[in-house]
Formats: C-alpha cells, sequence, structure tokens
C-alpha cells in the first residue's frame, strides 16, 4: 500500500519537478530560480573581505540553508526520475551534484576559500529553468545561426591565432624584454589585447618602430572585427528567412500535394512535385 | 466676461504650447530648446571649480532666471491642458517639475552641490520638442527595430551576464587579491571591462595563467559583439523592408487582379500581371 | 599674336591641369600626388624634435622647394581656369592656397612652430586627385550609403550624446573629485571614453557603486555599437542592390516602352508602363 | 633498375606527401602537422627566460630534432616534385627553406637569439595543410567576400589614413610635447590608438581643449567602424547568395521552359511555371 502510495507520489512529483507546463511546476521552478540567485550572489558577496569579516556567520548559515535546499533538490530529482542512472551523469545532472558538493567538502578540506567558488556553477542551473520557457526559441534562433556561422569562423579564429602569435613574435623582437615584451607569450598577450581593441596599457610599445607596427595592428584588428560579425549576421539573416522562424510571415506554406515546406517566396508551382500551390 | 477671455486665451495658447504645426507654436518650442541647451550647459559649467569660483554669482543669478522662466512654463502648461491631473502625472510632466524642484530645494537644504546635478536632467525635456519634429520617424525605425531585437538581445546580455560572473569567478581564485583581484564584484567589474574590449588597465591579470585565460575572455568578447550587431542590423534590415516604413513608400499596395504585394514605390502598373495598380 | 599664344597655351594646359583623361594630365597628377606626399612627410619628421635638431637646414630647404611649387601650381591653376574667382573661392582653391600661405607667413611671424602644422592640410588636396580615377565609384557607393544613413546616425548621436551627459553628471555625483571626477566636462569625457570602448584608465572610477554603474555604461555601449553597424551595414546593401550601382547583375533591364530602369527581380511587367519586359 | 625502382619510389610517394585523398597521405600530413605544433611551441617557450634558464639543453636538443626532420622533408619534397625549381621558388617552398635555415645559421653566427625568432613562421606551413582540407571552401568564401570588398576597404584606409594624420597634427598643436605629444608621429600614433578604440592609455590628452577634441574623435571612431563591417558583411551575403558557392547547391540552374533561375537547392520542378528542371 505504501509503496503504492509512494510510486503515485513519484507520478506527480515529476511534472513539478522537470517540467513547467502546470501552475506547481511553475511555482517549483521560480522558487528554485530566487533560491538560485540567492545563493550565487551570496557566494559573491562573501568574497569582499569587508562583508566576509562583518558578517561571517550570516554567509555561513545561509550557505547552509541553500545547500540543504539544494540537497533536497537533489535527491529528490533523483528519486523522481524514471531512470535516476541517466538523470545522475546528464549534464545537468552533474551540475546539481557539483552545486552542493563544495560546502561539504569544506567540512573535511580547510583552506578551501577559493574552492567554494565552485558553487558560482550553480549559475548553470538557470539554463535549465530557462530552456522550459519560451526564450528558448530567441536561444534557437542564436544558437542555429551560431553552429551555421561555426566553420567559417573556426577558420577566422586560426588566421587570428596564426596572426597573433606572428605579430607577437616580431613585436618580441622589435621591442625587446626592456619595454615590457619579455617573452613570446607575453608579446602574443600583448598582440591580442591589441588586435581585439582593449588595450589595457599594462604594455605598450615605446619604440618608434613598435609604435609603427602596433598602428598597423590596430588598424588590422579594426577592420578584421567586420569578418565575424559579418558572418553572423548573414546567418542571422539566414535564419530568420526560413519560414519555420518564429519571427517571420504566415506566407511561407505547405504544398498541399507533397507537403514540402519552404518555398520560395512568389513560388507559383511546388518545386518539389510541380502542382500548382 | 473676464473668465469667458481667459477660457478663449487658454484655448489659443494649447498649440503654441503643445503643438509646433504653427508659426506661435515653432517659436516657442525653439526659445524653449535654447532656454534648456543654455540651463544644462550653465549646469554644467558650473562643476568646473576654477570656473565656479570665478563666477559664481553669475551662474546663480543665471540658474534663477532658467529656474523662474522654466516655472512660468510649468505653471503655463498646467493651465492650458484641459485634464491638468494628467499633465502633472505624466512623464514629461513629472520632467518639467523636477527641471525646476533643485534650484528651489537648494534654498532650504544646505550642502546640496551634488544634488542640484539632477538639473541636467532637463535634456530629457528636449525629446519632447524633437518628439515634434520630422526626426521623429527616424527614431520610430529605430526603436521598431529595437524593440524587435529585444528578446534576443536580453537572452545575449543574460548569456553575458552569466559568463562575466563565472570568468570573474574564475579569475579571482587564479589571480587573487594580491594582482588586484580583491573580490568576486571587482573581478566581475575587470570581466565586463575586458569582454566590452574597454580594457581601463586598473586591473590587469599578473600571472601567465591570467593572463592566458584573459586573451581568451578578449577572443570571446572580440567575437560576441558580432552577435549584437547581427541581431540588430536584421531587425533594421526587416523595418526597412516592410511597406509602411517611412523609408518606403506608402503606395505599397496589393495588386487588385494578381494579389501581388510589395510593388516598388511609385509602381503604376502590377509588375507580375500588368493590370494598373 | 602672343597674347593670342598664351590663349592657346591656356586652352591646351586645362585639360593636363584640371582633368586625367590625357597623358599629360595623368602625369601631371602624378607628380603632383608625390609632391603632396613628400610635403606632408617632411612636415610629419620636422616636428620630431631629434630629426629637427639635426636637418633642420635641409628640412627648411625642402619646405620651400615645395612651397615654391605649389605657388607655381597655384597661379597655373588661377590663370588656366576660365573664371579664375570660382576657382579661388571654390573649396579646392582654398585648400590649395591654405597650402601654401603657412610657410610665407613664417617669414614675418616669429614662433609660428605650431602654426606650421597647418600645412598637414596639403592632404586634402590628394582628394581631387582621386575625385578623378576609378575608386571615385566605390568611394560614391559609400558616400551614398553614408548619406542614406544620416538623419539614422543624428538620431542615434543625439540620444548618445544625452546619455554621455546624464551618465556624466551621475558619475561625477557618485566618485566625485576624489577619484577624478573632478567636474562634470570631466566626467562627460570619462562616459565617451568608456561608451565607445576605448578605456584609456585615465580616469577610472574607484567606488563600488562607481564600478557597477560603470559596468552597466559599458554593456550599454558594447550594445549601442551594434546600431550605428546595423544602419550603415542596411543602407550599402541597399546602394548595393540598386541597379546602376557596377557591383550589380545586368539582368537590370530598361522596359522597351518607356524606358524605365530599375525594376524588381522577376518582373514582367513594366510597373510604370504596363506594357510586358 | 635501381634507377627505375627510385623513379616509381618517387611517383608513389608523391600523393604522400603532397596530397591527402590516400590514407597515407592523411597520415603524413598530420605527422607533419604534429611536429609543426610542437617545434613552434617550443621556440615560444624558449622565448621566456625562466624556462630557458632550466631546460636550454633540452629546447636545443628539440630544436634540432625538429630541423632534421624538416630538412629531410624538405629534401623529400624537392627530390619527389616533378619539377624541383618550380616547388623550390614557390611560396611554400620559400617558406619551408625558412623554416630550417634559422636553425643552422646560428651554429655560424652568434647573438642570433631574436634571429631565431624568424623560426615562428612554420606556423604558414600549417596552412598548406589546411588547403587540402573541406576549411577551404570555409576560407574561400571569406576570401572571396574579401576580395570583393577591397576596393571599397581601401577607399576607406585612405580616409582613415587622412583623418588619422590631420588629428594627430591638431593634437600635437592643441596638447603639444608637455602632455607626451611630443612629435607628429607620436600624435598620429596616440590618434590610431584612440580611433581604433584600443586606447592604451600611455598618452592621454590633459587640457579641456584636447579632451574634447578626443571625445570627439572617439565618437568618430565609434561611428565609422560600421562601415567596414557593412561593407563586408554586404559582401558575405553577396557570396552566399551566389549559386556557384559551395554553401548552396549546384542544382541552381535556368528552368529550360521559362528561363528563371536561382531556384532552391534540391528543387525538381520549376516553381514559375511548374515544368521539370
Amino acid at each position: 500500500m505504501r509503496s503504492n502510495y509512494l510510486a503515485r507520489l513519484r507520478t506527480r512529483l515529476y511534472p513539478v519537478v522537470f517540467q513547467n507546463d502546470t501552475f506547481a511546476g511553475k511555482l517549483f521552478d521560480v522558487a528554485l530560480l530566487v533560491v538560485i540567485l540567492l545563493s550565487v550572489i551570496t557566494v559573491i558577496l562573501e568574497s569582499v573581505s569587508y562583508l566576509n569579516q562583518r558578517y561571517f556567520t550570516q554567509f555561513r548559515n545561509m550557505e547552509w540553508v541553500y545547500t540543504i535546499l539544494f540537497t533536497l533538490e537533489y535527491l529528490l530529482r533523483v528519486w523522481v526520475y524514471p531512470k535516476p542512472k541517466r538523470y545522475i551523469f546528464s549534464f545537468f545532472g552533474l551540475v546539481d551534484l557539483i552545486s552542493v558538493l563544495p560546502t561539504y567538502l569544506s567540512l573535511f578540506i580547510l583552506g578551501t576559500q577559493y574552492f567554494l567558488v565552485v558553487r558560482v556553477l550553480r549559475l548553470l542551473r538557470i539554463a535549465r529553468i530557462f530552456k522550459l520557457t519560451h526564450f528558448l526559441k530567441e536561444g534557437r534562433v542564436l544558437t542555429t545561426a551560431l553552429r551555421a556561422s561555426l566553420p567559417k569562423i573556426l577558420v577566422f579564429i586560426g588566421t587570428v591565432m596564426t596572426l597573433v602569435i606572428i605579430i607577437g613574435s616580431v613585436m618580441y623582437v622589435v621591442e625587446g624584454a626592456e619595454n615590457g615584451f619579455t617573452s613570446i607569450p607575453k608579446s602574443i598577450y600583448w598582440a591580442i589585447v591589441t588586435l581585439t581593441t582593449v588595450g589595457y596599457g599594462d604594455i605598450a610599445p615605446q619604440t618608434p618602430l613598435g609604435q609603427f607596427l602596433a598602428g598597423l595592428v590596430m588598424l588590422l584588428g579594426y577592420g578584421i572585427i567586420a569578418i565575424p560579425t559579418g558572418i553572423v549576421t548573414v546567418e542571422i539573416a539566414n535564419v530568420n528567412r526560413q519560414p519555420d522562424n518564429p519571427g517571420l510571415s504566415s506566407t511561407a506554406l505547405f504544398c498541399s500535394n507533397c507537403l514540402k515546406q519552404n518555398h520560395e517566396a512568389g513560388a507559383k508551382f511546388c518545386n518539389n512535385c510541380g502542382s500548382p500551390l
């Protein structure tokens, strides 16, 4: 009887914990979102030494509250999911585990101040909540466009990496250690800082020739930023143009004969079966 | 009799104060624009301590002239507007009130040097004047495009915020307080400075691992700027392509014969079936 | 007789000096280009105090050679041009005059070291030479696109100016003079440096609240750069799509009946007169 | 007999060394890629004085291993290629030679620490390997787009160079040597640093007028970055739209019945007249 009751409870809890199309499911997600955000804010504020000295006990207590809540939620998910192993070794299952482990480990391991920063990865848990909402379709447009531009972007990044290594080596020779270009890795770091137009100024060329070359690198960086922008823009436009995209018009119809989608604007005949549209 | 005269005056003043299609209305707007700009320039120059010490009295007097003019204008608007309460609690009504209050309050409250900066919000009053001009339609294209890209931009900003928090936390661990990354909030600040390619250089990684990670962040920031640009470009192109856009003609109609849409501006005959539009 | 000879010479020299479709005209332009570039390089190198101390006499002599050449050229242009006054008061006529005046004036006025920099404006004279070449059509595409985007860009710049003044005023209050934000103009300067992602780091927020606000400004600046890029991209695409653009296909035909150009891709009937294409 | 055997070997080795459509060819390329990357990493790490002092002997030995391998490969390529001279004086032939020369020369020439950096050019050899892979077509899209935008980009760069020289000269006069603008070349360097939004902050305007002008330059730089982006975006879109582009199908033909072009990839019937393609 009791196991029967538990089985029913498990079935009932599944849509609450893993979906959000019921009221209870939405409530669960909102509550989780709030706890996650509070816990991340706590981690961030805890790192401010001024606040940490003052409110050390409060931070520790709050952290234990979050950890126990997340632990209960984790156990609930493991119990409720039809195939627990699959959940445990899924991406979000591992993120859920990593979200609670550091606090428990801090009981046994000393000097884990930096180690606790891992808790900031709780932020990734928000992604699961958003995956269920209508923001997903916007994200999907971007993801599709980025995936389509990936090969071109890889070629671009490969070219930039080659450029940056060659520029870094040249500047290492031209400026030398006395002007801050103490090694090729550091010169490559400078080349990235310059080419991406970040420009910290912690390392900057001092010799006329170095400044001349740096000027060329800057103009180059200023120009080549156009390339990824162009690639991504064209791909977003492509995604937008396809009729299964929610941003598009409803005049993109099915062929009533062969059900082919995606007919060209202005097409009068289906280009798959030849019957009139 | 007299109240009758006042009622007529009120009716006559309305188009002068709130519209700009008459000569008097245009004159009123230009005069207002000049006074607003002068008053904002005064606030800005007043903050320069060198000038403030020299021309303290002049600045104070000019400020009182502007304040009295704006007060008269405010009372006029309240009186002239058919439903005064609605004006008073409208956005521009509140901006108009905020534009004059600080000066009066400075009579009663001491040490309000910084408080007076609020007067710079008078700039927002210019928006009302421009809302009446032909610049509006250009602004509307941009506003429409931005509103259409908002959901995608929000997804993008959410991703960037998550990235920036995780990057900031990692760099806090890698670099530590001795290299300026004294807390996670400060590291997040550094991550924003770097990812947006601003690069002040007040905080910069010193360890080889930190510089390597910073290089990755820069390349990432250099790449992801392509995303909002792509989104906005595609939406501006969409707005431009739509026939109700003022940048396109209003003759974009259906052909009554073959129902073809999107006819070229100025077209007299349908270019699909040849029948007159 | 002699004046007749001079008149003939004048007519013959016109295409040499003002056009470039003859061999002599091209030669004249190339020679002029070389002298302009040499003279600008001289001005630039002259400003390097190390070089100036060494080669002071050489620089002065070269400068006089250029000045005399440009003076002869200027007199030739005045003499050859059919309506000399029109040339003298044209844009390029004034630039030509400004190119030679500083050197003569330096004979009478002492301490004109900085004044001589005006000679760098000789660079503008190159524009005339390029106006005659095939680079013009590329430049025209850009100019057309920029002109078309101007009203939108103006709205954008107006918004950015308003933003920058308000942000600057807020940061002046938040950070105050002790952190380098000594006046509102300086704070506005900081706001521009930050919003445009230049980020010198000579003024940088020190308070947590200031750094938080600065982070928002950076993200804003990172986002709004998408707007002018979007505007210009769409306008360049528009210019490119028009058939009188050399970058375009040759399928854009004339209507054989009414000679209307610019028919839509796929049009079967002229949308001006209704006759088949 | 033996020369016959060698000739056969030569013929058999050609596809291994110069192509990658056989298994042996692929293996050769992967092995080469690994050695090139290892050798470049060695050059980079060697420049770190901390590592160089510790592992000097190891670095030198590894370098000789790479050099001997590359030398053998070079001799093999010369021997295998049908017209050796053509290979030796080709771009990649020269790069291959430059990859090995510095190490041998370092035996005879002393103090060549900086000279050895030339070995980093081995990176260019990777380009040959990638030229054979499917990344090529992505690279070709970018190359085609960049070549098409070249004339417009040149006009743009010419304008930027003129701007930068004029801005640099003006700032040299406004700020002067006492604020770091010691010469026009240095001011031009500052103008490039600012216009490209790099913003090191090693040279920054100090006078109010200088800061005002710098603000204008920044806004200008912020605006004109839109231009190359716009140019490249439009050209990438053009390349993407053309049917001979590998990103689009090769079925883009004319309809033999109505001559309509630009049929969708995979279309079997003309969508204008319904006849089979």
